[in-house]
Formats: structure tokens, sequence, C-alpha cells
């Protein structure tokens, strides 16, 4: 049973000197296969594309890609398959090498445990200590350099909720751990505005652009979460889900959560 | 010969699912061994117990590192060691597991070429289009998430100079690629206060608390870098090394830089 290819071959073994490794340089897609079929694929490969070209990494050829994720996913009803684009091994620290020929590495992981049940009943938020940097090359990358996830996540581990609510170092609301959020505010769905850090989101993408959905970027701030009626977190694998609890408040579910779930069901299950 | 050590034995073979790789997950060091010996080990085991106790990832065992090291350096004149300490495998995507069981990896580099023309006659720098992200959980520590760096290096790189000045995005100066900083101003060797991002480095660390040099911490900005008199790039490996350009500028060598230099020899050499 294959559960890693690297570079396309079945194989455990990442050498030591993998700029992924020793930096954290590399780009990643986190995909979520269903019935052997990703249905947000090209907005992966899109996003997949355009970061790697803003991290001055060789794109690889996106038909190597599918092939070698068909066959991760090929038998299973769902799984997740991450790809990561790193620099490759080679350099001089953290010079890369002139040449650089990036390594594949992907992995196929079980698809999530209990996501019916958040999907339905909603998911505990807490608004994290951690406070995101500002500013810099990597905003809205999704680059390897996760140790501020890392960190919420751990904190949120020991509060014992299921997500949390990131702010930036100035105050903005920025984003969830592992997804956009979408924040109701005076009867109106909006997403926070994010000009210096965070990720651009492919399942938040979808929502917007596939499924029609409206949602206006806006600058949000603690207080305005503080007066938010509902609060939901958007990713490409665990689609919508609605926040039951964030910190000591109890929160709505709207009824336009339910039609957007269905949609988003219909994409990922109906053209099969 | 062995290379690299990991969890203690010679391997060249790293999971995929090692969470320095998936995420940037792991803090590092790298030492200068001369002649079986680390000038400045304890520094870098104090700087590594801290950074680990900050990103809540278990130190590890110093005298198992002192071993190991032992291990990859010995029988050489000159050679760097790079420890990482990565929170292993596991966890639930970003979130760590309850009870992490971190990874050594430890690569022997050789040591770095033309270092001596480095430091007697000086290095080219260029200030660098890459601006560094301000504030968060990870300022000062030693981490794994260097895509910032590696991004700048690339920069040099294609410019054709030797190492850069950056600046945060608000415009304050904060250190080189792979050093810290030291800028002489209105006769006033002083080095860049960094609060919001930045390496606290063992290097200058070694320098005013084991050399006892003095060098005031300062905010500066672009403007101080362009009527300073000279400008030095210190890390633990390198030493001092002086620029003696800086973009279209020519700088002076000053003759405490000499002294400093002498210093640091004697630290690293004859203590044998």
């Amino acid at each position: 049973m294959v559960e890693a290819l690297i570079d396309g071959r079945a194989s455990d073994c990442v050498p030591p000197d993998d700029r992924g490794l020793l930096y954290g340089d590399h780009q990643f897609e986190t995909i979520a296969f269903v019935g052997g079929r990703a249905p947000l694929w090209e907005l992966h490969m899109r996003r997949l594309a355009r970061d790697c070209e803003r991290l001055l990494i060789p794109p690889p050829d996106e038909r190597v890609l599918a092939a070698e994720c068909a066959m991760l996913a090929e038998g299973r009803s769902r799984c997740v398959v991450r790809i990561s684009i790193t620099r490759g091994s080679g350099g001089r620290a953290y010079e890369p090498p002139s040449r650089p020929v990036p390594r594949r590495i992907l992995l196929r992981r079980p698809w999530p445990a209990a996501l019916a049940s958040a999907r339905r009943d909603g998911i505990v938020l807490h608004s994290s200590p951690v406070r995101l940097a500002v500013g810099g090359p990597l905003a809205g990358i999704k680059h390897g350099n996760r140790l501020e996830q890392v960190l919420a996540a751990e904190h949120a581990r020991r509060a014992g909720v299921d997500e949390a609510i990131l702010f930036d170092i100035d105050g903005r609301l920025v984003e969830a751990i592992a997804g956009n959020l979408i924040v109701v505010v005076d009867g109106l769905a909006v997403t926070p505005a994010r000009p210096g850090s965070g990720v651009a989101g492919v399942g938040l993408q979808a929502l917007t652009e596939r499924l029609g959905v409206i949602l206006r970027e806006t600058k949000l701030e603690a207080e305005d979460l503080g007066r938010a009626e509902a609060v939901m977190v958007i990713n490409s694998v665990a689609g919508i889900r609605p926040a039951q609890r964030l910190d000591d408040r109890r929160l709505a579910i709207p009824g336009e959560l339910r039609r957007w779930q269905r949609l988003w069901d219909e994409l990922f299950e109906c053209e099969d």
C-alpha cells in the first residue's frame, strides 16, 4: 500500500539535505479526492503554479502530478493527498542552487474524522493568543513556513477547542488556523481582507468563483468579531464548518450556510 | 564516512511525514567545530534550549548532542555541524501530537570556502528587495521557517553580491541574510535593535559577552545606513566580515575590526 511518492517513486525516505526540511523551502497543496477525483484540482494547480513563481521555484508538470495523485487516490472513496514541491537539495546554505531541481513529495492521508458532525453541529473556536506577523514576501502564499499555525494549533489543543481565530499583530482579523473565515456582521456575510498575511484559500475561492456566493472582503477587528452573529471556517477539504461557540459566546448557525453546504456537496459528489 | 546522524544513527533518510519537512516545525543551530571543539558550544546550547521552549518542542539532552557532534567532527581540522530539532512525526495536520517525540537531525558540512579573503578584504552587500515581516511569535528564534532568507539569498545570487542588508516592512534595519549587523555611524559601532524580527545571533552574543566588545542596540533606518562609515556582518561560523561595498558605495574597513578579528581567532584557535 503506497502512502508516499517521492519524485514518482514509492518511498519513505527524504534526504536530510532537502531544502524543504532545512528551511521550509517549499510550496504545498492539500487536495481532497472523492472517488478518485479532485473537484478543486484546477484551483489547486493554479495556486501551485502562481505560488511557485512567487517563491522562484520551478513549477512541476501538472500532468505528472495528476498521474501521481491518481496512483495514490486509486480505489479509495475519499482521501486527501498533500503535494509538496520543495526546492530540492543543494545550494550554499540559504542560497538556492543556480539551477534548482525541485523535489515532489506526495503523501496520502485519511479523510478527516468527524467531519459530518462538525459541518452539521458546528465547531468550537477560541481567539488565539498567537498573533500573526505582518507583511513580507510570503503573504497569501501556501508555503512551507507554518510555525505560526503549528503554535496556534498547539494552543488550541491545550485549550480543548477545535479551531482558532487568528489576528495579526496590528489587531486585524486574518483567518483560522486551517482555513479562511466567513463572518456575518449586521446581517451581511463578509470575509476578512488579508493584505499582509494569511493564505489565499482554495476553498474560499471555490465558494465565490465556482458556487457564486458573494462575500465582500472587509477589514475586520476584534470589535467586529464581538458583534458577529455567526462565524464559519472554510477550507478545500473540510468545506464550510460553522462555529457553535467562540470563546465564551454561543453563535448562531445561519440558514444560508445550509444552502452553501448543499452547493458544496453537489460540487464534490454529484459530478461523479 | 558518516555525514548525517538521525536520532543518533548514520542515515540518509528522513520520513516524509516529519513535521520539520511538512511545516518547518523545528529549531536549528549551525555550529563551527575547530579541531573537534566547538568554542561557542555553550551559547548554542543555551539558545537551543530557550528557542525549543518558546516553540513548545521538548528540548534534547545536551550530552547526547555533544556525543553525536563529536562523532561527526572527529578527525576534521574544521567543519560545521547543523543540528535540527524537529517536532518529529504525528499530530493532526498543524496540530502537534500531545506527546511529541522530537527528531534530531545532524548534518556535517564543509568549512565555508574563501572565508579568509572575505574577512581580510571584505564582502559585497546590497540592500535586499525582500522586506521582512514584522512581529508574531517567532521573532528572535532560530527556527526552521527561513523562506524570507532563502528569497533574499536568491535575489543576492542573481545580483552577484555576497550578502544582503535586510530591512523590515516598516523600514527598520534588521540583519543580514546569515548574520547580524554591526554599523559604524558617527564614529560609533552599533547593532540594529530587532524587536519584531530577526535572529538573536550567537556570533554577536559571543562578541559582546565573551569578547567584551560594547555595541549599543539602536533603531536604525535606511537614512542611518546611508551615512554609515562601515558595515560588518557577524555570525558564529564566519566570524566578522567587513563590507567593502554596499550598493553603489565603497565602505571603509575600520581598524577596530582587526582587533575584534584577532580576539575572535584567539577564541577559536588558541584554546586548542
